[in-house]
């Protein structure tokens, strides 16, 4: 057994058994080692980003980690923009990075840089084994670095309160190759952090009290159990429930109360929490504006509004918190569920922003996992149009770097393969990770992706009025329009082995998409959307 | 005029004109003044590492940084491989990164993250002005840090010996728009270091002396007036000639004397250099190897060979010192150059490793600029296959982050739009960046590239008996293999507006290369390799 058998068996040991990798020289050892450890499933992507897009993925579906195995410096800086995603959606992954052997780095050769500042960028933790037979404990506390579970001799209070995060190990290549010592067993999680009786009835008082009070929920508080109690809540005080923009997973659909997500600018969410005297962040941070605008404050919550904390964030069990605050206001058991509207009748005609999703809406299948990077075209259409649709998984896009969606329907699909993956992508965000389709089609992952194609970085023609640029010319505008040349979502999906089609209208739209939900494998519907 | 303005007059009183862009909110300003500014060319990519290769690939040939323009810390990540490549190729590059307006830092809103660690791994100069008046002098200094001039004011010794940086200049989005100050000035360009006299009379007694001796080459000492030089020496002397395996910039071809590149393989470098008593650094490094194997010396150079340095690096005019070392050793003012054979006849035939550079070197036309990504199928075939093609230009993987070629080849054609520029690209890399055809498409760029479909990661492949991992089994083959499904790279391009074909023998190769070189904008031909 040399180390990195150790690695292996030490992940295997801690329940990590799949690692998407893009390995490179200073990682042969294990891509050779899996052959002999054949319980670690290895998934090769083509651009570090997808790897690490797709470890998120699949650790928001299964609540534990997946590996990634990343080729030194700058495979770990490929995969950088989406481990910031998963940081900030609280995602529980471990990186895997290979470096040169300890007596080759004073070369300085050309791949040579600095891996551990690249880490430390978006990790919590980070580590080098200095020695072979560091290799297994400190594998195993990587493993508990992400799950933020107690690491016995290892405190680390910066981890206190996440649910989950990014470590980074970097392992030495003579690590690897030289004989290992005994694998690591399983450290212990630590459970979510539970909230106290006090906070609940100063709560419960709050809720019940005259002035009308909010809930901001994010966390296990969008789960099914979750949502029933802040819909119990409302039922028994007239206390709204509110979740962020793009939540990490948000239950949604029939049989689950409709949650309103805070809108994406802030004029939209002033309207929502218009009147609202008490905003309480139950494992949600403060809203915040994505970006600052000349002259507006970039704090969402109106200054007549008081904000207060029942679980300061998403490491805390919300659902439990919330399932108490109801018992504490209501006897009730259940809420009365929202009485399904009738879909709407479909009527056939060219796709735009306000129709392509109540389609999807129409027709999604239970138990679907949405993976939405729709941006634009989905941020206020989206969640009305499936909030009736079979209860379904909405994975969102909670740290804004775009290129999530594909790679994280991998890791989804690969997470939940007995469940429909649809992943509602925005055409310039797509193209930062598009490799994800070779690897959904090598892995025959049932992914449907729809590409919401407005051949423009929509949001960005938008933000230019926001942000006081004023009048612009010719030159700005082509830095904004992905047309000249049209891209062919279509053709290229089929060049990554993804069969692919094209829809102009709702109608087509439809039959395409219960076409390629019947059908397994990966399918690309490329949906042509009319400006509006 | 606002602080965005300032900034771009800057850039281009500084000779800064191109600015590879992929933007969000907080460049909006930048992107609205192009059109205030049109001297400024404003180039879209897809991708923020096809902005940063670009950048890299312009400066290669032109001399004079572009400026790229990064949305935030993740837009900046995704720059970083090809960023960290420009930096071992010692190329001007100036990075124009945006960031959150400064009071909306605080918030820890969803895109923020630590920029400047993360411009520090791949910037010699990181810089974020403070004051609307800091943005100007700022500026301008950035361009100078990344030409090595002379900052006055702002001496940084770590800059000295250099020909090129990476220098990053971080503007929070309320500088931006706030009202600008003048715009700076032109800082003055450091010129290249000149070799002393004494160091060329030592040089010159070690060549002209009785132990064989043999030049490692780099710099300007690979254009056309170092390496004729470099013949010079070799006639006069027997002193041969060597360059890295895939330099910066590289001359070669008919007229040019042919320079040795030094083998990719260890083995093969110990041959090169076996029997040198004395090797001469002329403004390259010491070669070492690119990976560490068990049991073996990353340190190149045989153990009985003593190395020299003439000059330290390539911030030497190391084209002069050569000229001064050939005329110290001989009076010869020319070598013969070598009598171009007579091409070979190109046998209609599968392509494979061994034939298809000989059908690129027969039919290069002239003054091609090679980009050459073409790693396992070309290290070491397409030096000897283009010896005797017309005199041309080869930009080479220094850094060895692959993923450079395409966005190379779209710099290097928007910095000389009168040559044809081939892009040698190995499959595995070029997904990497693949939506650099969008780019060459929009531009009508003329490249023409060829990719060299073999169907795996084959470098990785030779490199897993080299590490000693063993026998391997399926799960290892599978992470190395691009088959299952094979990429179809002509379906792709065409997605991506480039028309592409696809060549099996040396004679559709032929046809189709001539073909596209003859037809303007860019082209894309996916060579199938067979197995050698």
């Amino acid at each position: 057994m040399n180390g990195a058998e150790t690695l292996l068996q030490t992940l295997l040991n801690n329940d990590v058994d799949v690692c998407f990798a893009n390995p490179g020289t200073s990682e042969m050892q294990f891509v050779a080692a899996l052959d002999r450890h054949p319980a670690m499933r290895g998934v090769l992507c083509l651009f570090e980003g997808v790897a690490t897009g797709a470890a998120d993925g699949y650790a928001r579906m299964t609540g534990k980690p997946a590996t990634t195995l990343l080729h030194l410096g700058p495979g770990l800086a490929n995969g950088l923009a989406n481990l910031h995603n998963a940081r900030r959606a609280r995602t529980p992954v471990v990186n895997i990075v290979g470096d040169h052997a300890h007596t080759h780095k004073e070369l300085d050769s050309p791949l040579e840089s600095d891996i551990d500042a690249a880490a430390r960028i978006v990790s919590s933790w980070v580590r080098r084994p200095a020695t072979p037979a560091d290799v297994g404990p400190d594998t195993a506390a990587a493993v508990a670095a992400a799950l933020c579970a107690d690491v016995p001799g290892d405190p680390d209070p910066s981890r206190t309160g996440t649910s989950g995060a990014v470590s980074t190990l970097i392992v030495p290549a003579d690590l690897s190759w030289s004989p290992g010592t005994a694998p690591a067993l399983r450290r212990t999680q630590r459970a979510l952090q539970t909230v106290s009786h006090h906070d609940i009835d100063i709560t419960a008082a709050l809720v019940t009290g005259p002035e009308p009070a909010a809930l901001l929920i994010d966390g296990t508080g969008l789960s099914e159990s979750g949502l029933k109690a802040a819909a119990r809540i409302q039922k028994a005080t007239g206390t709204l429930s509110f979740c962020p923009t793009w939540p990490a997973r948000l239950r949604r659909g029939a049989g689950v109360p409709h949650i309103q997500p805070l809108g994406y600018r802030a004029e939209a969410v002033g309207r929502q929490l218009s009147g609202i005297k008490h905003l309480i962040l139950v494992g949600a941070r403060e809203p915040v504006a994505s970006f600052a605008y000349p002259g507006r404050s970039g704090i969402l919550t109106p200054p007549e509004t008081t904000v207060h904390r029942l679980a300061p964030d998403s490491g805390f069990d919300v659902a439990d918190a919330l399932n108490r605050l109801a018992d504490a206001v209501t006897p009730d058991l259940f809420a009365p569920l929202p009485v399904p509207d009738a879909p709407p009748r479909i009527v056939n005609e060219a796709l735009r922003t306000k129709n392509w999703a109540q389609v999807i809406g129409a027709l999604l299948p239970q138990e679907a996992i949405v993976v939405d990077e729709s941006i634009t075209e989905g941020m206020e259409t989206l969640a009305p149009a499936t909030a009736n649709s079979p209860a379904h998984d909405v994975l969102g896009l909670v740290g804004l770097a775009i290129g999530q969606g594909l790679p994280v329907a991998v890791g989804a699909a690969i997470a939940c393969p007995e469940r429909p993956v649809v992943c509602l992508q925005a055409d310039g965000s797509a193209l930062y990770t598009i490799s994800a389709l070779w690897t959904q089609a090598r892995e025959a992952l049932n992914v449907t992706t729809v590409i919401l194609n407005n051949r423009s970085y929509a949001i960005l023609r938008a933000e230019l009025d926001r942000v006081g640029a004023g009048q612009i010319g010719p030159a700005a505008t082509a830095l904004l329009d992905l047309g000249q040349p049209d891209i062919d979502f279509t053709t290229v999906a089929t060049g990554l082995g993804v069969p692919a089609t094209r829809a102009r209208s709702t109608a087509e739209l439809a039959e395409l998409f219960s076409t390629a939900l019947a059908t397994p494998g990966p399918h690309l519907i490329e949906a042509i959307l009319q400006p509006t």
